[in-house]
């Protein structure tokens, strides 16, 4: 799956991925309203306005990025609806042939691990059978636990060809209470991106590893030490726009080969509409804002990397 | 909720919760054939098996237990249709008047952790409406990511009066390999502790604090030092039995109240008609097995506390 991920991002030119947080705030008004005259102002009308705004955005601009980034806490604070609303999140943006990175952040002792694993990425043995799930094509995990919590993701990824992303620097204000704190000299977060890169080793594609990395963008000294420690690690970069981060700030991520990295935005594409410069399409064409926001950020990238 | 907690342990004189994580494996073939001839061997068929699983579990036990605390994995894994049967567990149980911990170990930036925090703790805004989706009475928390990531499940406890329990040293053989990682002469596990014990001031009951940490059993010396770092912190213990921890290593996990702890056992009880003294009862009986082994447990942990 990191050979497609590659692939989609060589022929958009699109070194990012739309994240699809559908926060209820952010869907425009006239797209709530039709929902909750349908399902009334419950989790299935709440849902169904999020399943629509997402299926609109996908529709407009599918063709120019190489994949989605679903944030399931947005769904399932929805509950079972909500989670049925991811699902066919999902399998709309799979359709369309983008590559769908569930930002799930599990990750658990080893058979609990290994049932995330199988429920999002593998097939899980029922009877005779062995079915699939959530079926992301990559999902990130939260390292806390240590290797064994890691492994079951590993062996999974191996047997159907997908990827995950390991939580090493992440994006948010107070990520530095743990994960800059010094082990021997070293930080935390260095700590687990030499052990992304070892757990990357067991699962290469011809150039880049399965296992990926997540990185905020809100810390690029921090993000350049990480690209020199995780060579073959794909860099998942949250904190685009929204939160702080301009292109100058991501060329740190990218090798040589101008791969190795994808940017996620999400509030900064999806809500577009809202935002400065965008106001002039109106929460009428949402997904249109979303499109030129879009192609704003690729652009905001490719001219980052031309400079460096 | 620490206060129902509390109550229900007095009540039932039992430190200990039953972990209601149903691999199929333990699910008896008669329960698995019946649902897979109703649903076929179908994701649908599965979570079938696994709630009726655990709803001759409750039955059997739920008048001796104070709680129980289903791993959401071993749900999430059959997709929707096992996140349906979570949800079932759920308010099963607590039409029983069993306190849930729900084993979900979520985490992520503040925005995010929010839509975990109301959607497994709290209400969620639909329109002009305030929704419960999961409403488990406890969750667990992973602390990765700092305080940012903590703080909204914090404001969701204190509205809601319910509670968290953050992974501080896991019960499983790689936890070691971040948490106790040395960090200016403490490891890290103790840092987390620190701050365990600073987020639960915010949100106190009378004697203990709404926050809580997961300490594993299988790590007593730890448990000892962490149960004096966080001494109004109630400590959920996972690794009782199965993992290899016995009464006698749990008695540091508790204060000198007699309270403090609650340890969790899953396969030890799920499964006991599987396992060594309890094969008189065959599959057939199960549940009755399961029954057994709580109060097996309960006399092995009241021994323990009476004896040091």
């Amino acid at each position: 799956m990191i050979e497609k991920l590659i692939r989609n991002i060589e022929a958009t030119e699109a070194h990012l991925c739309v994240g699809l947080d559908p926060m209820l705030g952010f869907v425009p008004a006239h797209i709530q309203k039709k929902a909750y005259e349908e399902y009334g102002e419950t989790l299935e009308g709440a849902a169904e306005a999020v399943w629509q705004f997402n299926k609109a955005i996908l529709d407009a601009v599918w063709d120019v990025i190489p994949a989605v980034k679903p944030q399931i806490a947005m769904y399932e604070q929805f509950g079972l609806p909500g989670l049925a609303a991811y699902q066919k999140t999902i399998d709309y943006a799979q359709a369309k042939g983008l590559v769908v990175i569930g930002d799930i952040k599990r990750g658990d002792i080893g058979s609990t691990s290994a049932a995330y694993a199988v429920g999002h990425l593998g097939r899980v043995q029922v009877g005779s059978k062995r079915l699939q799930a959530f079926h992301e094509d990559f999902v990130t995990v939260n390292p806390y636990m240590g290797s064994d919590s890691v492994k079951p993701f590993l062996d999974v990824c191996k047997e159907e060809r997908k990827g995950i992303f390991i939580l090493t620097k992440t994006s948010n204000v107070s990520s530095g209470e743990f994960q800059d704190r010094g082990i021997d000299g070293r930080p935390l977060y260095e700590w687990v991106g030499r052990k992304v890169a070892f757990w990357g080793e067991e699962v290469m594609s011809s150039s880049y590893s399965y296992v990926g990395a997540v990185v905020g963008a809100t810390y690029p000294e921090q993000g350049k030490r990480l690209r020199a420690i995780m060579p073959k690690a794909y860099i998942l970069v949250p904190g685009y726009g929204a939160q702080g981060a301009k292109g100058e700030d991501l060329v740190h991520f990218f090798n040589e080969d101008g791969l190795g990295a994808i940017v996620n935005s999400s509030r900064g594409i999806i809500a577009a509409y809202r935002q400065k410069g965008y106001e002039a399409y109106g929460p009428e064409n949402f997904a249109d804002a979303s499109r030129a926001a879009v192609l704003a950020m690729k652009e905001d990238i490719l001219n980052a990397l031309a400079r460096r």
